[in-house]
Parts: C-alpha cells; structure tokens; sequence
C-alpha cells in the first residue's frame, strides 16, 4: 500500500460522532439537538436570502480569493483584507496550520480535555502533543507559559472561551501568555465563542502579533454550522502562509454569501447573543434545581458538574440520550465527571430538563 | 517562525487565478465566463429546492458521515457506501490524498501539462513530481507505464477524460495501465469529467481495485461547481484512509443535501449532457471557421490549437480576455499553443465566436 507509516499507525477515530450517526446507531430521533454547540435560533433571514440567490448562481465557482469576504471581515473588525484567512471552518485551518508547521515529531502543547479536533489534525501531521492540565475547571495559563518556555513547541493551543468547560480568562491574562510566546512558536488561539464572550476576556486585535492566531467562525453565534465558514485573523505575512496548501475553491460560493450576508446584519446577531445568554440562565437554573452545578459559561453551552465521577457522568449522559435528548460530555478525566449542555428554545429545554431529572433518578 | 522549512520553501502560487480575480484585477466584468470548465446549464431545479431547505436547516452541522449522500452513491453506481468518501471538491480529496501517502521526497508521476492542483497538493505534502510528456495530444499511458514501473512512485495521476486537452482514452487501454499498476503505487484516476464521456472511455467499478482511486464530482456535469461537493471510489479499506485525516465537518449540510438531490434526478442531468454537447459541437464549429483546430473533446470545454506556438495562443488569450470573455489555456508547452474555451449557452458562444475572430485579425 501507498500509504505512509503515519498514515497506517494513525488510528481511524472520528473526533466528535454526529448526532445523526448517534441516532442511527441508537436507532432514535433526537427530539433536542443540545450536543454539538450550534445555535438553533439560526442564522438571519438575509442569509437565507443571500444562500438562496447564491444558489442560482452555483454553476459557478466561489470565489478563491474570497475578496467580498475578507473585504467584509475587514470592515468589520477594522484591519485589512490581508490578514484574514477563510475556510471550511476553524477544523479546516487547523488541518492546514497543521500541514504548514509541523514536521514529524514536533511539539505541540494544549490542555489535557480541550478541543478534540486541534488535536486530531496534530496528530495527522505527525505532531507530538504534550498536556497540561486543567486547573480549577479553566485552562492553566501559568502552566501553559512555563511549559512552553520549557519546550518552545511549534504550537499551543489555548480557547477563550473554552470548549468544553465553557470557562473564560480575562483579557489581561491572554495577554500574558501572548507575551509569553517564545520565538519560533505560533500560539492558537481559538476564539470560535468570542461572539459569546464579554468583552474584558478578548484583548484588542491590534497591534497584531506575529506569533498568534485568532480562529472565529460562524458556526456558533451567527448559527451558520450548517454552511461552514471560519476565519483566522493575523499578521499578513503569517496569513499568507495558508495560501501556500488551501484547497483554494474549498470555500463555497454560497458560504461566502452567506457569511457576507451575516456580517452585515449586526442587529440580529445581538438579538441572537441575547436569546442564547438567556437560554443559558435557564440551563443553569434547570442544573441547579436538579441538584447540580453548573459552570459558568461564555458560550452557547454550559457544562454541569454531575458531582461525582466520570462514570456516573457518563450514565447521566446515557439516560438523557434515552431520552432522545442529544448532549455531550468531556471525554477526559477530570473533566468527564460533567455533561456539556448546548442551550436552545424554551422547549429543547424544557425536554432536557424531563430528561435529567428522570436521569438523575435513574442513576440512583 | 514556527513554518516548517518545506512550508517556507513553497511558492506562494495559485493553481488557478479565479475569473473574479481576473476581473478584478483587468477592471473590467467579463460578458461570458467560458473558462472555468463550469457548466452554465447550472443544478437541476431540484437542488436548488434542496439547498433552500438545507438553509433552513443551517444551523446544524452537516453529517460528518455523509450517510444519505454516501448511500444515493451507493445506489447510484451500485456499490457499497463504504466504497465512497466525498469531500469539498477533487481538490480537497487530493490534499488529503497527499497527506496520507506522501512522506518527503517520494515520487508522483503525472502528465506534463496535467491538472496543476493535484500538482500542488502533491509539491504542498513535500512529495517530488516526475513528468511524462503528453503524446499527439492525450496522455501517454505506455509511457506513464514504463515510468511507473521504473521509478515504482507512491501515485500516478491520470485523467480520463483529460483537462486540459478534452482527450481520452478508451477503457481497454485505461484497464492496461490500472493492471500496470505496480504494488506500493496508487492510481490517481481523475474522473471529474466522466459523465460528458462516451461509455466506451470508463472502465467498470467492478472489481475494485486496491490500488486505484477514482475521482467524480458534482462541479462539471451536474453544474454545482459553487456547491463544491465531489468524491472517490475505491475499495473501503483504501477509502476508509481518509476518516484519519479529513475534516469531518467540512462537507456543509446544504452541500450534501444538494448532491443527493442532484443524484436523484437524472433526467435533468441527460438533458444537461445534451445541451454541452450540441454546445461542444458548436464550439467546434466556431474554432474551424477562425480558421483554427478544436481538439476532440469528452469533456464541457474545448481545446483550440490555435497553429503556431505558446506565445500566439496567449496573445489570442489575452485579446479575448480584453473583450470580456473569460477563457484559459494550459501553462506548458507544447500544450500551450492551445486555448481552453468551456462550452456556454449560445449567447455565450457567439461573444466568444466575434472575440475569437477579433483577436486573430488583431494578432496577425
């Protein structure tokens, strides 16, 4: 066979199962759809219009320059085309950061139970990963800084707000481990919640840093998971980089309309960071009147604490799914002790709510 | 910079300069877009009634299995879905292809003057291209054969029907070189074209075969180009290489949606078949009264040698850029004494036609 010894030691795991195998393996229909941290309130109805007429036009390639997107992105965050990259969402790039970085054998450091994904096309590309724990449910910034000091690994990963604890750093503490770069390492910082996350946890975009990465998407606040576009921000001459290995027509012609499309109707996604930061309110409430504890949360998720073991984490978890209520849970110890709740409408949550309790009583 | 040295070494180059590119950078809006090898016929109306309720749906991700596309390819081409893996264009296979078979400095053998994105992803994944020169006009399977069995290099990319001549070989001589195949060789099998060709030029599936990989799409003859959804065929344990490393996500949910709509109504894509052809036919036509030579073509465009050498064709090129029609031609002699010109509706064809002849009054 063709294929490199990398390729036949790597094992064949899918990082996140989809909620549609899950119900055909379960041979179920989920009544909520709560795992997969998308927002059920949908993108704007002028995104719908923009993919619609972008559909009648799709005889034609998207544009692989992405100039309309990366003008829009730019107008919006107040820097220029030239330091935006876009793809088929944050997974994408990181592929392709992946590819661009890393030589067989590379270190990578990230915190041990933070983003599956990050770490699978790590481990595709030969890299090395190397874990720093969770402190206090929250990602480890002193021991991510002194790590990195001590290895000067190609990348860290660092998300703000996190997935899956759903924990933020202030923007003062980001800006400390940015300092604490170490030439020849590019910091990852994952920011696909930012939309979600008050505004003292996102330092300044400017002045940009050679040495960073921003990722964002519109796949959780804008509610385009579905469509799939995301972005990195970052000095043109790191961006350009990825112009070297993308898979330049990957990007849609109606993802790029419609990403367009969500970037010019501010309004709405307020309205939509509103109904999320309420659903979150009500997700806690139902925790906490089960009798557990949720963790707070800048995202569109909140992770419950279940307030023993991974195992009995994992039971809860099963007894929601019989349920027909789709949720997740950190695959990772000490993490898995809890079960990541995307929010949604009233009556997704009021399923979840039924669901749990009876789970709770279930699991004895 | 934490860029790998081969990462510091690539071009920034890009396969294809996208017609928006083109028009942005000439100032001007091209009245007929006939160089993309699109198809202008578009999607069935079908797909886009797919993709509208896709929209709707937008919010959540897409299958990560693909299961429903997988399974109407399946029935489709009268496989087992284990046999398919579907991705964001051939494009986007082929960059994974690269990733799982290419360690640094391993051989690829193509065609000079063959499809420059498999090219780039081979060069982006470190691997080391050797070039077969075409023979009157069509790959050269004796001697892409002999060179294979020579060099015994981890892929061969062949292209049936070829881009960008429009040639093709009959399936007798394609099963010669797949028998040829030597062990630890991979057969890149480029198919995008292979509904516009007759059936005496395809192979049968069956058997598959563990050592070819062959490639379709739904951006040429399904017209979906802007909808970006292709795959490839092969036996599931070669297939099954790619759940390593693909994004799992990156197939959007309207994408999928529009393929399995655009399967399902085969009707649309004969009549579709029809009109390319009258409209090659007629591309013809228009070459020979220039004065010049069309090429024979199974695909949606057309080759024209246009009778001396590359510098003529790309001043031909350019005076038919400078009227408003978007047309290519290949980069490689003796290859490039040719345009490329991708069938139209008649209106098209007619600009391209006064284009065509007013650019070889002004070339002289």
């Amino acid at each position: 066979m063709p294929f490199t010894p990398r390729t036949q030691a790597l094992p064949a795991t899918v990082p996140f199962v989809g909620p549609e195998a899950l119900e055909r393996r379960l041979g179920v229909r989920f009544a909520a759809r709560l795992g997969a941290n998308e927002s059920v309130f949908g993108p704007s109805p002028r995104v719908l219009d923009a993919i619609g007429e972008a559909a009648r036009e799709s005889w034609a390639y998207g544009d692989p320059e992405h100039f309309e997107l990366k003008a829009a992105l730019a107008a919006h965050h107040g820097l220029e085309s030239a330091c935006f990259v876009a793809g088929e969402g944050i997974d994408g790039l990181f592929g392709l950061l992946a590819q661009l970085t890393l030589d067989p054998g590379d270190q990578v450091v990230t915190s041990l139970g933070a983003y599956p994904t990050f770490n699978y096309h790590v481990t595709g590309h030969g890299g090395h990963l190397d874990f720093v724990p969770y402190r206090e449910d929250r990602e480890d910034i002193d021991a991510l800084i002194e790590r990195m000091r001590l290895t000067v690994p190609k990348l860290v990963y660092f998300a703000n707000p996190d997935n899956p604890t759903g924990s933020w750093h202030d923007s003062a503490s980001v800006e400390r481990l940015m300092d604490a770069v170490p030439h020849g390492t590019l910091l990852v910082l994952d920011e696909a919640y930012s939309d979600l996350a008050p505004a003292s946890a996102l330092p300044p975009l400017m002045p940009l840093r050679p040495n960073v990465l921003r990722f964002r998407t519109f796949s959780k606040a804008y509610g385009m998971a579905g469509v799939r576009v995301a972005y990195a921000i970052g000095a043109p001459d790191v961006v350009k980089q990825f112009d070297k290995v993308r898979n330049h027509f990957g990007l849609s012609r109606i993802a790029q309309a419609g990403a367009v499309a969500a970037l010019a109707d501010q309004a709405y996604l307020r309205q939509t960071i509103a109904r999320i930061e309420a659903a979150r309110e009500r997700l806690a409430a139902i925790a906490r009147d089960a009798g557990l504890r949720p963790l707070p949360s800048a995202t569109n998720f909140v992770a419950i604490d279940c307030g023993r073991d991974g195992a009995y984490a994992r039971r809860i978890l099963e007894l929601v799914l019989a349920q027909n209520v789709f949720i997740r849970m950190p695959g990772v110890a000490p993490l898995d002790r809890m079960i990541r709740v995307t929010v949604g409408r009233d009556e997704d949550l009021d399923l979840f709510g039924t669901a749990l309790r009876h789970a709770i009583a279930q699991a004895g």
